[in-house]
């Protein structure tokens, strides 16, 4: 199976173009669309996002991750190999907690480049051409690709403190993993001390709280509302742990 | 086929988990989201829309189906016979009026519960592996249900006179089946009075009036505008049928 | 492979109809959304953009294109067939960019009717079966269709000097090709002068400028920022080469 992770939107033309190689150069493989909204211009807060996810694929999955500002620029294009999956995309940082997070790592260079290479569209050009190698069985170095240590972001932190993701309903997913607070810590965040739940219906209508959401993040959201509406967030805002 | 009917929007990282289960599960068997954006915690609303849809569906078709509220709380997870289909979601009321307008509805309890159940995910880890399992030939038997008697909820109405859903253009759908008023009858919702017409090109441009839509359903709509902005609705706006 | 291309949004009720014929019709073929924000009732600039995005198609696609504020009324239904691809959808100018950028294009009237055949929704009733029947692999004729001379519009200009779609990042592509320019022309839209730059980096952050995009479209875009909003444009803003 082959998965999108993008900010190309869900309506627009960039994803079914992507499809568009995708199929035909893997016929056969389903193509799913995990994420088409990720935060644009924010490799950083898409990163953790995408950490989280990936422990819900299928082993082999083979992810086309682009949250790439830089396109037409000097970051390298890559794969890596972690958690079961092997994620193709640009490397600014988007797969630094994946990394992270897996227990053997691995990763190579793209240096097969097409007939054709737009300045702007690498996700279409480079990176969907690699991800259908690889889900129709070849290995990364068959594919065009060669191997390089991981590349790292050695100052970034294990977890985010702070929101990466607003979802449709209004809910602030952030990137820290809940097991890394009690479950009944208090946490902060906007000026705004939060408790925690484990679902919507503990707590009083149109009470923020916060809670491990689906994937392991610590979430923020509001029973009957908009978490985004309710505290004063956005992505990038940070959140910290209080004294309770 | 498996359609997804659900609230989940169609950018978010919601429905990709969702068909990684269908598509690990049930292999070959193609999966189409035939709503994303169901109105959210208005189970009601969207049974009504739920329950038109359906008729459009080859025969055999499996729907998840989720506006789920109430998720990790007391409601039962079910799957329903009904229109030729196999309906898999809460029992909430979402299957009522699909249940009320088949010949021969039937209803199973879901008993099965995966070894890792999220208290606020039923759709991936609960209702995607039932329906996947059903597409793949199962029994809801077999798939881990037992029958039950199809649940109801007597108090509700065979149409509802009220708008059910809002679409991409501004047109407004109601739960009210077109079949059930005369063709021209007329209507007042939101202090105005409304006429019917077959199709756009009928009204003057800006008017509004009601139609039939193509699911049979009685729809407010604008010629070459938005029926949410010349009139005064949102989803749950009653109407009624006025003396011509 | 069937695409599809059309502004019935991604979330509704419309695509899934769609899809659902398209699968029963013709199993096993992918069917790909290329577009699902073409600009509503506008088939001019979805024109222009539609000819653009049918060259990164594969050769033998059927792009099922719908834009059609007419529905309903006397515009007929046609196939054709054009830079490799055959085009299904209504004979409202949507075609026109596209028949003239063929070298040798070829038109078919649908004369088919389904047994139903609503109103308001050819494009699951009418044109999606015809479009399946193509993508199974029957002709034209086999499929229910008439040849005819391809449906033109004289008066309509080789390249459309105006926006035509506006992108989920806020950047607004053109019906203009920018092969038919200087890759340095000075343009002014909106009362602004813009010059041109390769990709996103070569500009300074929040600077407005115009590129050829991935589809070979004049595109204006903001590094870092959003060309929706840095200039007073919309679909169907006029821009023009101005002397440098």
């Amino acid at each position: 199976m082959i998965f999108t992770f993008t900010d190309f939107g869900a309506s627009g033309p960039y994803l079914g173009q992507v499809k568009a190689v995708l199929h035909r150069l893997a016929p056969g493989v389903p193509v799913i669309d995990l994420v088409a909204d990720a935060p644009a211009f924010e490799p950083k807060s898409a990163a953790y996002l995408l950490a989280a996810l990936i422990r819900e694929l299928p082993d082999g999955a083979v992810v086309l991750a682009v949250v790439d500002p830089g396109v037409g620029g000097e970051r390298k294009p890559v794969v890596v190999e972690a958690g079961g999956c092997r994620l193709v995309g640009p490397d600014n940082g988007l797969f630094e907690p994946a990394i992270r997070q897996a227990a053997k790592p691995r990763a190579w260079e793209i240096v097969w480049r097409p007939e054709r290479l737009s300045a702007t569209f690498h996700g279409r050009d480079l990176f969907a051409p690699i991800a259908a190698r690889l889900a129709a069985g070849r290995t990364p170095t068959e594919a065009g690709c060669r191997a390089m240590a991981p590349p790292r972001r050695a100052d970034w932190p294990d977890d985010l403190p702070s929101v990466v993701y607003i979802d449709h309903y209004g809910n602030a997913m952030t990137g820290t993993r809940a097991a890394t607070l009690p479950p009944d810590a208090l946490v902060a965040i906007g000026g705004v001390r939060l408790r925690s739940a484990r679902t919507y219906g503990e707590v009083p209508a149109g009470a923020p709280f916060w809670y491990e959401n689906s994937i392991g993040l610590v979430e923020f959201a509001v029973n009957g509302g908009r978490a985004d509406q309710a505290l004063p967030i956005a992505v990038g805002t940070e959140f910290e742990r209080v004294p309770s």
